[in-house]
């Protein structure tokens, strides 16, 4: 139900029940690559175009997903993903294979979030036994479609990120009769858009760190905790430029979180070596870490609860060509391993 | 609560308490320009690219369906909304105006009933206590991205269809309390993605006709209604081909619906002398027929409940001139005016 201005709390334990997370060539290489279930060393994935792979790596996740749980997939009503693609078709095409009735979402590389909310709330009310959702990136499909084919070799600031290429998917229903601890949904809240007016798609994490900012004490207000409630705070893909913008902004507004807390996935996927600029970024670098770095690590017992904030940058090349600045936005789940 | 494989129903009543239609030209000009509450006779709106135009025709919506229900907008807790413009930009830019909390939707022209089924469960459960839900569509943008500019004058069959250029909007909360009749949402199905094998992008109508029937056989039977309980059976803009299709295809499948109750908003928004080809399409299609021209049909006692059936065709350019096929959706809410 509704808590506070524009978050829902989860009285009856939507849980996370398995996941299933695919990874490319770079993700295989980082210091992450024993918390993907599918590595491909080659990003073409066996098919002939880089968004045809983009779809590969989303379906494989639901399948992976899927044997996880020993779940056919008949069993599951609603396929709840998106992606940044123009109209979203890897996912489009990914529900097309697997015949869930689907629910499309945008949210740039805030999907992941938005998608698990809703499958928090459906699940509670009872609105499904079993949802999937997730998302996925490709760093081909999305420098082709965003910037520069990489053939074209353009050079990139330091403020730049690296996109994943990859997928996560999580696999959500009751925890009810589930003796041993699983990670359960307890809250979400849904984030508004946040444009501080700037400009520079080079620097996404300097513009997504506000709506990060937003979303994490608007989070905490409505849930009536106090800053360092969570044992981390972990957002998708501000990298390491957005990562000290929104720590320095929490601290000015006086939400006085520990440093140490305040975690972002695009700083963990890749090594420093790997030459990614800013850090890792795209719709998968927040589905891949949680599904499988944060959750393996909840498991062996590092973070009893967490709060998870997604963050997107809703232009498009369009946009930014007819001179728009760039709004954002950030969702966030609470995830408690009980 | 699900009802069946893929349905649900709304035991608390739901409701669409108010809502905003905007149009460009041709609506204007069309045998429906009445059920419009704002027309504009330039399809610029007074901005500079149609893109911005877009958007301000949903902003236009928003604020239209605010006012009629003496509402401000800090008093809804959330704005799901998309379209089909590339990152559906015009639907972000119009949440960061309103700055409303944003659930960005994508389902093509099927986003119209993704919104308000979602936002029918979410009230229904108390996880907001108003939503606004919808989505717009513009001829010029939609005919630049999928296409051509509309100056390069390129020729179209018959098959073709119309973008709508408009927006629809509905304003969902808690029909209790409410005495006078008002329109009620008690189901919704959600579709699970059909692909014929269909390629021709300009006879979208036929592509999805068959996910229209798989949606209206399946939420027949996941709430054991016969063919002909709904006063009527409206789809979104399959036009006059797709119409004829559904109903063909209905028929063999001995769903044995009247002919007179299988309607098409397509069909519906221009005259014949307008020369739309097969009839009208885009996202906002379906929004500005139901929630102009339909909800005043019921407010005047032509239907009592009706199934609205919108249909979206899940292509992009790019997966197009990579030799895919149209995978197509359609999702479903039933409205009874009680």
């Amino acid at each position: 139900m509704l808590k506070g201005k524009q978050s829902w709390t989860f009285a009856n334990a939507p849980a996370i029940l398995t996941t299933g997370v695919t990874g490319g060539e770079m993700e295989g290489e980082g210091p992450l690559k024993d918390d993907f279930d599918l590595l491909y060393d080659d990003n073409y994935v066996n098919e002939d175009t880089h968004e045809k792979a983009h779809r590969k790596l989303l379906e494989d996740a639901v399948t992976i997903a899927l044997k996880k749980g020993n779940l056919k997939k008949e069993k599951v009503q609603f396929f709840l993903a998106g992606d940044l693609i123009n109209q979203i078709t890897p996912t489009s095409f990914a529900a097309r294979t697997n015949s869930i009735p689907h629910i499309g979402l945008f949210g740039a590389c805030a999907t992941s979030m938005e998608g698990l909310a809703l499958a928090g709330f459906l699940t509670n009310y009872n609105g499904a036994e079993y949802v999937l959702t997730g998302t996925s990136s490709h760093k081909g499909a999305v420098e082709k479609q965003f910037r520069y084919p990489t053939d074209y070799g353009g050079q990139k600031p330091p403020t730049a990120q690296w996109t994943v290429t990859g997928a996560g998917v999580a696999l959500v229903g009751k925890s009810v009769g589930i003796l041993k601890p699983i990670p359960k949904l307890t809250s979400a809240t849904i984030g508004k858009v946040v444009d501080m007016g700037l400009k520079d798609p080079f620097n996404m994490g300097g513009a997504m760190a506000p709506a990060a900012v937003d979303t994490i004490m608007t989070h905490h207000k409505d849930l009536d905790h106090g800053p360092n409630y969570y044992d981390a705070v972990i957002t998708g893909d501000l990298g390491q430029i957005g990562n000290k913008i929104a720590y320095d902004m929490l601290q000015e507004k006086n939400f006085l979180i520990d440093r140490e807390r305040l975690i972002d996935c695009g700083m963990l996927i890749y090594n420093k070596e790997q030459n990614v600029f800013a850090g890792g970024s795209g719709a998968a670098c927040s589905a891949t870490v949680l599904y499988g770095h944060i959750l393996n690590k909840m498991k062996k017992g590092l973070y009893k609860r967490i709060l998870f904030v997604s963050t997107g940058a809703l232009l498009s090349p369009l946009s930014f060509q007819q001179k728009e600045t760039i709004p954002c936005i950030a969702h966030a789940v609470a995830i408690e391993f009980a």
